[in-house]
């Protein structure tokens, strides 16, 4: 089976919209690649983490900051695709 | 643990945009009955299938039309949190 990507967010904080947003932009580039992209309200206050299945993939508090959507895609890639081409978000930022 | 509704949408029909717009309207309805969304794109040409677990809630060619969104909320209400009122989603259309 397809892997599943899962975007845990912070709904309270208002991170809904961005989440949403990263899962088109996901969806766009791994339309043959993934199962779908799970959008997951979480428990936890100003949580902001990825998982492919079980496995974290990124998570805010650790990094500090918001995934750039180059760098997220880069992370996806890796883990579900990684003869992939990525086109221009696989020249450095 | 909470439901999971998953939209089962066709990729190539475009129908990605309006399928994560409908994920946003029912997490913002439902944040806290739902476990999320999941975004699955389909194999099956022209497909979008509405999903609450394993269980099927709407079919656009069994229907003949997508779901309008005020609908859709009353069916995924009526699966999750059938005492929960919709407010002026609740009126008829």
């Amino acid at each position: 089976m397809k892997p599943t990507i899962t975007l845990e967010y912070c709904p309270k904080c208002n991170w809904l919209l961005r989440s949403a947003w990263m899962a088109q932009e996901l969806l766009t580039t791994f339309a043959d690649e993934l199962h779908g992209v799970l959008l997951h309200p979480s428990d936890t206050s100003g949580r902001f983490t990825v998982w492919v299945d079980g496995r974290e993939l990124f998570d805010r508090k650790a990094a500090g900051r918001f995934p750039d959507i180059k760098e997220l895609k880069q992370l996806v890639r890796d883990a579900v695709a990684p003869g992939k081409s990525l086109g221009h978000s696989d020249r450095p930022a």
